[in-house]
Order: structure tokens, then sequence, then C-alpha cells
């Protein structure tokens, strides 16, 4: 039987973890046998040594193996999936889902919460009256096959020893490990049994990776690991220098989709969205266009059936903020840059965003971008709103907006939001 | 207040942690407010990214304030203690506290017991029936008082916070790392409260430092941790490729010690005692000849002092074991190495060690070296005795000696085991 000193040592080391050892560590963590301290000095090492190819497909498999695995052989549409590593304003799930069933394919997208300053979609969907992130897996299938696609929370059955693992990572300082990144997504998305999978891999001060490099080795890193067990999996890489859209919140992200779904979405978030759902449907070999069906009110009336068929009320007024503050220009100019790890920041200190897993989240809570890079302003012009439900949010928001936005006498060259593709 | 997921990510990314920083991490580990994974996790960052010169310090002052300093000023005699880093038949303290206390130096040796390969010094003195290894600090007072040294094991009062970190370390594959073996060591030296200190670092295979870089270091390392500290101390490197003497195990090395002290040791062993003895004495100011002292019977007067006052009885017969075993030269020659961990090994799986903390030991096995390098062997000659109680232990004992003989057809070069001083 392997040890759990050795095998820390052994990778501590530099050297390679066969199957059986990470099967039985996995398994033995899982399942309360090896502690918490030894998992997390492992995890430690992990991060300075990096797990190789045959290791992180191991650790992956040992993950997803920890769980059920979602069947949806039932459906006749080709499946297809959408993660993002998170950004701020990053709304594009609660467009993209119908966008995409509306061309034909079935979107089950078992999504997470929000943790620090990047939202969580289910955090701005329930900020919907009635609507249920907890569903059955009968359920799940059910609103799959009403509205083609559905956005939920993915069950606990779903590759539990992730789960356990990314809770003992937040509180140990080793989540920022590519191949620990990289099987905690795919472990769940695999789990989930999508067929195929695109990644928005985003990069930028507002992103988990900070530099096209680590996002470049992310993105290829779960690309590799989707196609090796048996689903389509490709990655695009997008910016998120600059919040997505104009508004980073939960009520307030809603809004800015649902007018997006209306055909009067902000320039970058639609490009974003659109090569997202065209690399989904490339994928799923379909050649629908989705321009199309974002322009005739095809993708907006699948969201509205989606939303329905989780007991939401697309039509009900989402919760207003009872307190607002404006941040103005300091000169005239051009909007050269606006930080978007500063507008996270703020947002989740309004309330939007959680510091620890059991914080609740405030529906009403955001920032207002009122003007975006490239736009002209001038000198006393209100660039920025903040809403909150506590006022005593405000003074800490607005610190960290403090040199946030950047404004000079030219305007910024335009920079396409999709970066690159990795397939 | 500190955070500490913050400030394992400032060491994991080769930050600098402050002094209120660690104090913090050392008071809330100690005290149970910060959890084993979390500390754990900053030991595998440690061990990746080392501790700075100001960060050991502070590590070290948090260790020896988490419990009470032993105040030894009512002492007339300076006060010279030694520690060994552990090798394998290192009974060298047997012979050195009542050597250097009979050369008018007071010895206060607080100790450990062995885990692993190398011996335990008290495990080694508990084979002498009646004999304590705790004591009261007003015990100590009294021992050092009558005999000039004491060789007990430290109260749980001396540097709790060492305790805990060193259970977790075993644990999780966090022990070689060169500042916290330095502080682990340092921090209960300081906090006995000698006031000179000689470390005999050992390098080759049967010691912790396979190689003289990695000793040098630590030497030097823990050189200057006490000199910052007010405990004047130095460092001798001593050879530990192959045993010290021609013993290891507990009764055995005792038998060796007193052989020692009744001056008929073995050249090796007796030349490191010196060495040692020689250093203590200048650091404590102290001008006397420990070769004399050892001759004309002095140290020995002082052992069988220290032996009764700890409530042993210097005269009465080992235990001896009911099983022996020869291991015998596969050809003529000379013997040219003769691999310490080996027989280390040999002996721990005898019984003399113990796997686990738990453990009890056996007063009886070990290995007697019937030659050691340098000695010319006939072919058959028995060179290997193994000693157990338990038959069933002989053949995992032998297989640890396979090819740890090597015979020649010259002599090796004598090499002086000590290798080099560290003020």
């Amino acid at each position: 039987m392997p040890d759990a000193v050795e095998l820390i040592r052994v990778k501590r080391d530099g050297g390679q973890l066969s199957e059986a050892d990470i099967r039985w560590l996995i398994r033995g963590y899982t399942g309360g046998d090896i502690a918490d301290e030894q998992i997390s000095a492992l995890l430690m090492a992990i991060y300075f040594r990096d797990l190789d190819g045959a290791e992180l497909s191991a650790w992956t498999d040992a993950m997803i193996n920890s769980g059920e695995r979602l069947n949806l052989a039932g459906l006749t549409a080709p499946t297809v999936d959408k993660h993002s590593t998170g950004g701020v304003g990053d709304k594009v799930s609660l467009i993209l889902a119908p966008l995409v069933a509306s061309c034909g394919a079935a979107v089950p997208q078992l999504s997470g919460r929000g943790l620090g300053h990047t939202g969580g979609t289910l955090d701005k969907l329930e900020s919907i009256p009635g609507w249920r992130a907890s569903l059955s897996n009968a359920e799940i299938m059910t609103v799959l096959e009403q509205a083609g696609c559905v956005i939920c929370a993915a069950g606990a059955g779903l590759a539990p020893a992730d789960r356990k693992l990314y809770a003992l990572r937040d509180v140990t300082g080793t989540v920022e490990s590519i191949p620990l990144i990289a099987s905690s997504i795919m472990s769940k998305k695999i789990a989930e049994g999508t067929g195929s999978l695109v990644l928005d891999v985003k990069v930028g001060s507002g992103a988990f990776m900070r530099d096209i490099d680590s996002a470049r080795q992310l993105a290829e890193t779960m690309v590799s690991l989707g196609n090796s067990h048996g689903v389509r999996t490709s990655a695009l890489l997008t910016r998120m220098d600059t919040p997505l859209g104009r508004t980073a919140g939960n009520a307030v992200e809603v809004e800015e989709a649902v007018a997006t779904l209306r055909n009067s979405g902000p320039r970058d978030l639609v490009a974003v969205t659109l090569a997202l759902a065209t690399e989904m449907l490339r994928l799923a070999g379909l050649s629908a266009d989705p321009a199309a069906a974002l322009a005739d009110g095809r993708a907006l009336a699948a969201y509205r059936t989606m939303i329905q068929a989780q007991g939401g009320d697309p039509d009900a007024p989402l919760p207003e903020a009872r307190y607002r503050a404006l941040v103005t220009a300091e000169s005239a100019g051009f909007v050269t840059a606006l930080d978007a790890l500063a507008v996270g920041t703020a947002a989740w200190r309004l309330g939007a965003g959680r510091a620890r897993k059991e914080d609740p989240v405030s529906a009403a809570a955001g920032v207002i971008c009122l003007a975006k890079p490239g736009d002209a302003v001038a000198s006393g012009q209100p660039v920025l709103e903040l809403r909150t439900d506590d006022p005593a949010r405000l003074d800490r928001a607005k610190s960290a907006l403090a040199g946030a936005l950047t404004i000079g006498h030219e305007p910024p060259e335009p920079a396409d939001p999709v970066i690159e593709r990795i397939t």
C-alpha cells in the first residue's frame, strides 16, 4: 500500500506519481482516510512541481470517478457547453446558453457560485424572482428538453473530490496551479456529460490568468484533457483588462444580458458571445448563424423558456439598490483604461460578491460603467455608478476604484476582445 | 490582523514574512487557532522558498517564546552543550558530557529520542537499569550540581511550538528543510539556557545531510542563529559514511561508551569526542586537557555520578539479546567501506529503533561491527554480528546489509573523522 508521506516526498522532489498512487490519494482523501494537512502539503508541492500529462490525466480521472456522471444520451440534439475561467462583468453564459440552444444544440450548463471579485452565474440568475439554481437530474433533463438549455448548480454527486479539494486549496494558498485548476474545471465538465466544450479563458487584470502565456498554458492543458477524455474541446483566449459590457453585479448584469438578447448589447459583450457561440456550434457540428438567432429574437425566446422552466418570472422587476453614488472624471479626454480588477473589487465590496462560501450576496449591488475605454468624457462627468443596499460599503468600494480609470488625450487603439483560438 | 492564506501566498511567491506575521503564525498554530492544513502548506512553501536570516531569527524566537526557558544562572561553572544532527553508532554524548564536566564545565544536555535509523541518546541510556530520562527542572539543577552534567528529556514546557511543528513536518514531507531543521534544533537549545553550544553536524550516507555543501549550510545557519541569540556557538562537520565506533544499538552503545571512558575506545570515536570536547572547552573559556581527563578516569567518575544521580546503577549488567547471527566476509582483503545507513537500518530493524514515535525500542538489539574500514579480513571471517530478541527480525535486518561491506585489495586512505570547523 502506498504511504502518503512517501508520495508527498516523491512529488516534492520532482518525481512522478503513478496512476495507482493518484487514485489511492484522491480516494483516500475523499473518503477521509488521508488527512487535510497531508493533502495540502502535496498540493503545495504540486504548485511548485506541476503534474505532467499522465499525472494530470490520472488526477482528473480520479476526481471524475469520485462521483456520478450525468447521462445526457436521451437528448436528440448535440450537447455543447461553455466554461469561463471568470472575469468582471462576465454575463456571457446568460446570453450564450439560450443563443446556442436556439441554433439547435442542447446546452447543459452546470455552474458554480462566485468567490472573490469575479461574479457567479448562479448568483446573477438568483436575482430573478422565483428562479431556482438547484435541480434534480430529472429536472435538468426536463428543462433541457423544453428550452434547449439549462443553467443550474452542479449537484453534490458530481466530482465530490473536487468539492473537497477546492475547499482545501481555497484556505491553503494552492488555488493558483495550472494542473489543479485544469483538473478541477475539467473533472466537473467531463462528469456533466457534455459532448463538446468551449473554454473562455480570460486574460488580464480582472482574470485569474494575468498574462497571455499562463492563459495559453491553462487553455492548452484543458483542451488536451477534454479531448483525451472524449469531449471535443477548444478554447478562446479573451481580454479581461476592463469589465465586459457596462455592468458588474447581479441584477444589473441580468438586465444587460436581457438587453443583449433584445439585440441592444454593448459591442464587446456581443463580440465575445458570438465568437463563443460560433465555436460551440462548430464543435457541435451545427451550421446555424448565431448573429441571426440573436437578431430575430429566437435566443430571447429560449432564454424566457429556460427562466420559466426553472421557476423564474422573466417579466418580474429585479431588485433595485437603495443607495447610489457616482464617481466623476477628474479631467476631460478619452478613457484609455478602466481596470477590471478595481471594478470587480468595488462590486464585491458593495455586496455583489462574497468573501466566504457561506456568505449571502446582494442582488441589487454592483457597478455601472458609464464610460468605458474609447469613450470621450468631460471633466466632472459621471463615469461610474455604485449601487448598494448598505451605505457603509460605499467608501471602501470607492477606495478600490482609486486610479482605476485613466483618461488620455487620444482614444486607445481598439482591440479585438478575442485574442486567439486554441484547438 | 494578518490572514493565514495571504501569508502562505506571500511565502509561496518568494516574498518575506515580517516578524509580526511569523509571531502571529506560530502563536496561532500553537494555540490551535490556525489549522494544520494551513501550516503544512506554509511549511512546504518554506521548503521550496527557504526563510531568510530575519525570517529565520523571528521564527526561532517565536518557537522559543512559545514556552519556558531554563534558568541555569545559579550554576558557578560555565555552561556548554553539544547537539548532534544524528548518525549511526553516535554514542558521543554519553562520553562527552561527563568528560567536559570533569574539565570544569556544566553540561545541561537536554536530548530527544531516536526516530528512523539514527538512535536516540535517551533510548541508549534507558538500557541502564533504573536510569530515568524525565527530570523536573529542580532535579536537572541537582544532577548538574552533583555530576557537572545531566542528560535528560527536554520537558514539555520547552519550545512546545517545535513539538507541534515537528509532529506536523513528520507526516507532511517537510522535515528536510534547512531553516526548519535549524530553528527546530536551535529553539530547544536556546530555551535550554546553555551559554555555549557546539554542533556536531554529521555528513554522509548515515546522516541527515548526505553532502558536505548542505551540511555546511545547515551548520552556518545554526551557528549564526545561536550567536545572534546570545549563545556562543560553533560547529564541527564530522564524517558519517560508516558507523562511529563498532556498535549501533542501545545497550551495546552504552558498553562501548563505558569502554571509551575506561580509555579503551575505538580510534574514530575517541577522535570525534576529543575534538568536540576541545571545542566545547574553548567556547566555555576553560583550558583543561580533555585527553588527560579521559585517560586518568575523571570522565568515568563524572559519568558514574551522573548515572547514579538519575537513578541508574552503573554496575548493573545490561540487557543481553537472546538471538545472534553473523555476517561473514565474501572474500579476503581489506574492508574499504561499511555503509552507515545500511548498518543503522539493520539495527533499527533488529528492534533498536522505532518506526513511529509511540513504538518501544529493544535495549538489547543492535549490530556489532567486527570489521571496519581499514581492517584486513579473511574470506568467511565474521564481519558483522546481529543481535535481537525477536528472531523473525533477522532476515529483514540481513537484507538491509546486502552490499553494505566492500572489500578491496588495498586498505583505504585513512580519513580524519573531523572534516572542518565552522565558527
